[in-house]
């Protein structure tokens, strides 16, 4: 061996030089800075940086004394309030772990995910506590975990059940809890069940490090600006809100909190907070794009929008762009903190056709800053497709913003992670310039004759006949091709079609073999996300009587 | 011992989730996503991100076939053209380490930096050819490097002296180079000599991880948008331009470079490429701020300026800011990668007087996004000091963006890191609202009478006066007091002004100990980067003929 390079003498990390990566710090850097400028904001309730800094160290403090620390968990089942946004910083500075529940769950589902996580603490609230009480009632009772509820001022109904309110127990707290970062940026912050459409959810565990570098990764995505005001309509239980509680304290910005997603509130927010910035579903979208005149009267400043979970409709994008805000495709997994990958503009397609514009936009994108590396590959050899925008592979991600893995789910971790990249489940071609489009997710694929059919490509022609509002396509099983495409459509108000005549306009638009087999009448069946859950589409479609 | 906590459990670093942080990752990025954008523009020569990337294979692997690998060290001798900024991507991409020097020394600070450096290859361009050929002369034969001249299409004069062209050198390189990100983030990217007024410049050693995140730590602190034009005043040589060669790769921004700093081509540059961002010393702020009006005609768009070295004069921000441009005050060191201190505005100042402004503005500030620790305290105990404005301690940083240390210096490390804070030798007050505010180099301040004076307090009282141009206060050494102040005056052109009335003019503005017991009227001598050499002026006040 020769001796080490001069570079690799006596230039060790101390103290001075090296700290584990924490979002954490972006709170204290907040409060210490920004002291007095406006943190969160949820009805009457307007918190300053330096009085959510001093709560959350309340609240990390409150959690030390109760006996939580390092490696325990921490489940909170409550809406987008402040609450839950000091639950993303007082949780990890007590060392515990954030598992945020997605509140569509049932009691059963969320019983599961409570006991799995092995939750010594939960925090719910007025609107949640029927499934929190039907899903403490399924836990064995050494499982039961410390209840704490928080009492919003501005909701009426439901109960609280738990043990003490979460006003009580963080006046328990230090507001000046000398909390520390953890001791190594590897270290656990927060756990996402996903909500697996089959079997039981899995938890996905998210590191320091990850966090840090994708709430700068939004940042970065977004050109966004310090103090930008942030609308709370994608929930914070989804991917932890996709990191942005973090982002927003790195940008010292406002959070305006929501509970509920509705067109009327969200635009009034817009008007009196002055908000630039929010994130949602395509049809949150389409609800404020669809929204009376009189309720976008008065707002006149831009507003940047990021949506994830299905490409937006161009006619959505249209609408929404020519009302000032200017939308941002992205796409993730809860594997991957939510978006690592941005559909980014070209400023050469400034010129296109609107529709084609849109067409550009409803890709899924490249990749988010902070990721390195995604290609779209073969499952089977993760030899990359070529880049000819047909050849269908799996989309893989690798680098710093994918999970740390399952929790307690080792041979599932090893499996997603196989040949080094995170193997995603979804199905896309690579276009010439690089940008990656979403053709289905594998499970989603109809493999008909031995062909291959993108159930989103059928669903795209569908969507383009006029009369047509909604439309999902599954595979049905088939003696002799194996399966067949099944389309379900719900057609839009006073619209008169036939099965007949939307196969004929199937055969005018699509090759024959990709051409549904049976058309079903019937509002479509969605998540709390807006996805539509085509499991339920696929059992009804193999269903003996159906057939 | 207990049993690792669930989260400690199976849910290891592997290839899928875990990369080395390098911002050699941003070029591929902005290359595969960007091919066709405009990413270096110097006179004619225009080169695209797809351009850049490939030259910049090249040079690694031209590097790696020469022999050069990891540990290695190449020097550049260069003014702020685009292969300065392809060697900030192509040496490292080769594993080696970049030793960007400062273009205004002399040929023997020059010698002792590439023999102290162990450089193994310099490049350098028609220019420098003097200077590098003088320092060629002082090395010892053993220690001579290959030298690669870069021909600049765009310069006349000057020679080319070394053994091969930079465009022929590269031509040996794969354009398809497969290079690789280093082993570990903590390994070594770049080496920055200190411009140390006395004894020999120290070797501050960069890693991979500070370099990526102070380049991300430079877009959050200007909220910059994606695809800036970054105009490059500020040397690549100086910190590797704050780290600004890496921030635009990860901004897929324009690097319109510059050789020469003048007011008119500056202006004509931000005019006819659209400049939006660039850095540079007060000094040339004062210089775009005093051109003729003719040349300032026809910029109307917002340029975002960050300047650093000394606090900006309240008479430039104010003819910068009615210009259109926004200035940004920051502040750091070598030894932090250039700012790691910003003075983050704060909208409550927004109705204060135009003074009152630019003194705020004036102050150093608070941390930079990324960097985790800064406080004023005393440096014999490290206590912080109270933050009233008025007790002087030294500034102290840590965390991410503090240096790896000195190359070959191991005590000198060790004494800057004491007690887990990086000692900056700059002394200041602290603020009630938490900015910090410079006083003086600790070497700067003078002791009178056991009195602590600050030499910038003198001279900012000076630089008030209407007839005074430019000034420094130094420490002349006295029987009586130990030291005293003595002022170096330059008067505005036409301004008649004497000694004794400058002390009057003293004597009604600050205390009596800290009035000048000599004033001499001089052109103050400067560094190439507008800062005052007070070495010289110090040497000349305690000479024995001057006194």
């Amino acid at each position: 061996m020769s001796e080490p390079n001069i570079y690799a003498r006596e230039l060790d990390r101390v103290p001075a030089n090296y700290e584990a990566l924490s979002p954490l710090t972006f709170l204290e850097r907040a409060a210490s800075i920004h002291p007095n400028k406006t943190a969160v904001v949820h009805g009457r309730v307007r918190r300053s940086w330096a009085e959510t800094y001093r709560r959350c160290r309340q609240l990390a403090s409150a959690l030390n004394r109760q006996g939580i620390g390092k490696g325990d968990t921490v489940s909170i089942l409550c809406p987008n309030l402040p609450e839950h946004f000091e639950a993303h910083f007082g949780v990890p500075m007590a060392g515990a772990v954030l598992n945020s529940v997605n509140t569509r769950l049932d009691a059963a589902a969320v019983a599961f995910i409570l006991q799995h996580a092995e939750t010594r603490i939960l925090i719910t609230e007025r609107e949640m506590s029927a499934i929190a009480k039907g899903a403490l009632a399924l836990l064995e009772p050494e499982h039961r975990p410390l209840v704490i509820d928080i009492d919003d001022p501005c909701y009426e109904g439901g109960e609280l059940l738990g043990d003490i309110t979460y006003e009580a127990f963080i006046a328990n707290g230090d507001p000046e809890f000398e909390w520390a970062g953890p001791d190594d940026e590897w270290d656990a912050i927060t756990l996402n069940y996903t909500s697996g459409t089959t079997g039981n959810p899995k938890g996905v565990v998210y590191h320091h490090r990850g966090a840090y570098l994708n709430a700068v990764s939004n940042v970065m995505s977004w050109g966004m600006p310090g103090q930008s005001v942030y609308l709370w309509t994608l929930p914070m239980f989804h991917c932890n809100g996709w990191c942005f509680p973090w982002t927003m304290a790195a940008v010292t910005g406002v959070n305006v909190c929501l509970r509920h997603v509705r067109a009327e509130q969200i635009l009034e927010l817009i008007r009196t907070e002055k908000v630039d910035h929010f994130c949602g579903a395509p049809i949150v979208l389409g609800m404020i794009a669809g929204a009376a005149p009189e309720q976008k009267a008065g707002i006149s400043h831009t507003i940047k929008v990021m949506t994830a979970g299905a490409p937006p409709p161009a006619a959505v994008i249209q609408r929404m762009e020519e009302m000032g805000f200017v939308v941002t495709h992205v796409y993730g997994l809860t594997e991957t903190y939510g978006p690592c990958v941005v559909c980014e503009w070209n400023d050469e397609w400034n010129g296109r056709s609107v529709a084609e514009k849109a067409k550009l936009k409803a890709r899924q994108g490249v990749r988010a800053p902070m990721q390195e590396g995604l290609m779209v590959a073969d499952p089977a050899t993760l030899q990359p497709v070529p880049r000819d925008a047909e050849t269908i592979g799996e989309i893989f991600m690798r680098g710093n913003i994918v999970m740390k893995g399952y929790l307690k789910n080792a041979p599932t971790t090893e499996e997603s992670f196989a040949g080094g990249w995170f193997h995603s489940g979804d199905l896309a071609v690579w276009h010439p310039d690089g940008y990656i489009e979403i053709k289905d997710r594998s499970k989603d694929i109809i493999i008909s004759g031995g062909e291959n059919i993108s159930s989103i490509e059928v669903e795209d022609v569908l969507y383009r006949h006029p009369q047509i509002q909604d439309a999902a396509v599954v595979a049905r099983k088939d003696e002799k091709w194996g399966e067949v495409p099944c389309a379900f459509v719900t057609l839009k108000p006073g619209a008169t079609l036939s099965a007949g005549e939307v196969i004929d306009y199937c055969r005018e638009h699509m090759a024959r073999f990709k051409i549904p087999k049976k058309v079903v009448f019937l509002e479509l069946p969605r998540t709390s996300t807006g996805k539509v859950q085509k499991f339920i589409l696929r059992q009804w479609a193999n269903e003996e009587g159906n057939a």
